[in-house]
Formats: C-alpha cells, sequence, structure tokens
C-alpha cells in the first residue's frame, strides 16, 4: 500500500471512492444528493491535506487530516477516511487511518478526534477503538439513517 | 429583554460584545488575534441565524443557531451565546438560550448540540444544565485556555 497526496489528477478517481460513500448516505452526514463538484469541493478543501491509498497502483481509499476547532482547539485534529467498495476488508482503512496518526504527530498535532461516527457502522468503530480511539461522547440518535432511522452517533478521540 | 433577528446596523453593537470575548480567548474556539471584520463573518454568516438581546434599549447579548452537520446530521442545531461584561449576571444568557430552543423547535429541529463547551467555564456548563443540556462527551485537553493550560472541553446535548 502506497500512502501519498493527492494530486488534481486524482479527483476522477476520489469520485469514484468518496461519490458512492455520500450516495448512501449511511455513514457521513453530508447531503446524499451533492454534486460531484461540491463533494470534491469538500474532500479536497483548503482547510485540509487530502491523501490517497494506492494498492497495486490503483487509488483504493482517500483520507483528508485538518485542525479540527480554530484558536485555543487548534491543537486537535480531525481525519475522514472513505475506502473502495472493491477494496473493503483489504487493510485500507487501517493503514490510512496509521498513516494519518504518524502524519499528524509530526505536525505537532496533541490529540485527534472523530466528531460524527454513526453508531451503527460498528465495523469502523471497532477499527477505531483498535487504533487506540476512544468513545468520548455519545449523541442520541443524532444521525438519520436511511434504512435504520435516527441512530445514534459517537465522538472519538485519541491523544498524540 | 427583548430578543429579535440582528440586522446590518448592529454590526458594531455586536462586535462590542464579540471582542473583548474572542480577544480574551478563554471560552471560544476562535482565533484571539481574528479582525472585526473575520470576527463578524463568522457570527453572522450565511449558515446561521442570529439575533441580538435588548435591555431597555440596549444590545446586551447576541446569539447564532445553525445547523450543526449536514444531511442525516441536520435535524440537530447548534448555537453560540454571549453577552455583554455589563450585563454579566442579569439572565441574558438564560434568556437567549430559552428564545433558541423555542426557536428550534419551531424550527422542527430534534436536537440543540453544543460541540465545544469550555470545561472550566463553570457558570456556562451550570447555566446549560439547569435549561436542560445534558453533558454527552469530554474531550480531554481540548482547550488551550490561556491562563490555565490545557483543559477539557465538553460536548452538551438537550433533545427537543
Amino acid at each position: 500500500m502506497h500512502i501519498r497526496p493527492a494530486q488534481m489528477d486524482d479527483r476522477s478517481s476520489i469520485w469514484s471512492i468518496i461519490g458512492p460513500t455520500i450516495r448512501a448516505g449511511e455513514t457521513y452526514a453530508l447531503d446524499r444528493n451533492m454534486s460531484e463538484a461540491d463533494a470534491l469541493s469538500y474532500w479536497l478543501g483548503d482547510d485540509r491535506e487530502t491523501f490517497v491509498a494506492e494498492l497495486d497502483g490503483e487509488i483504493v481509499g482517500t483520507y483528508y487530516i485538518r485542525t479540527n476547532q480554530r484558536g485555543g482547539g487548534k491543537h486537535i485534529c480531525n481525519c475522514g477516511y472513505m475506502t473502495s467498495a472493491i477494496a473493503t476488508g483489504r487493510g485500507v482503512a487501517r493503514a490510512m487511518c496509521q498513516h494519518s496518526l504518524v502524519h499528524a504527530r509530526q505536525h505537532g498535532y496533541r490529540g485527534m478526534q472523530f466528531n460524527f461516527v454513526v453508531s451503527t457502522n460498528t465495523r469502523a468503530v471497532s477499527l477505531w477503538e483498535s487504533l487506540g480511539f476512544e468513545i468520548v461522547g455519545r449523541l442520541p440518535e443524532a444521525f438519520q439513517h436511511p434504512t435504520l432511522g435516527y441512530v445514534d452517533a459517537l465522538v472519538m478521540f485519541q491523544p498524540l
């Protein structure tokens, strides 16, 4: 697995990964109907650094890292990760998270926070826990899941 | 106390309230050195509704309400409140919060979330608890207080 900064050339590959996840609407609090342009503007925004993960020369995952709060909160970072459906179960999310933790430490962040992990995304919750994150908050029925209705969202945190 | 939507004319009054709070840097995760223009752009942003509280014809407080997350999270709102130092202890924050809860219910929100309440701001924490909010999360050392160093931040929530 090779993880590197995203380039402008990667936009269509990135959309092929984030598009289906956004359209499914089961794991991210983003408008399911957002346009490709809006989704790429969000994922590759000026306020964040975006990376891609390659496996056998193909982009199979992407993540961003950004500062979570301003001012007195700027020593904590936030990340979002998405993996291609075809590469599920091959350790792509784990590798990206480990990469982001190294990157965050190198850049002097003192903690990493996930603001909104959908509680029914148990695969992700278990993965983040195995990588050192703890559930530090539970937002009751804060996410409307397309098939399960209102479900809790979790705040997860790891000091660095 | 009269609470009404903020007008363009209120900008200097609003700055006279939010400026000292931002410069103090003790309660909001905002850059202490942000310019007046940036602070007003933030407080009066297109993504939120902003109100002012008047006492004897003078603006003594201001708050905003906005949608906290997009997509499946858009049924939860978020607010920020600031009170003039000279009006502290006169129930301005309480009145604004009560106003925001009514406004939120009228607009169909199903919950109100405060993402980042500095734990040393005990006056605010007690006030929000007395108005029905619960601490649903604790972010360890997520805020660098200008005199107290790294302190916890709290996530507070109220279903509506």
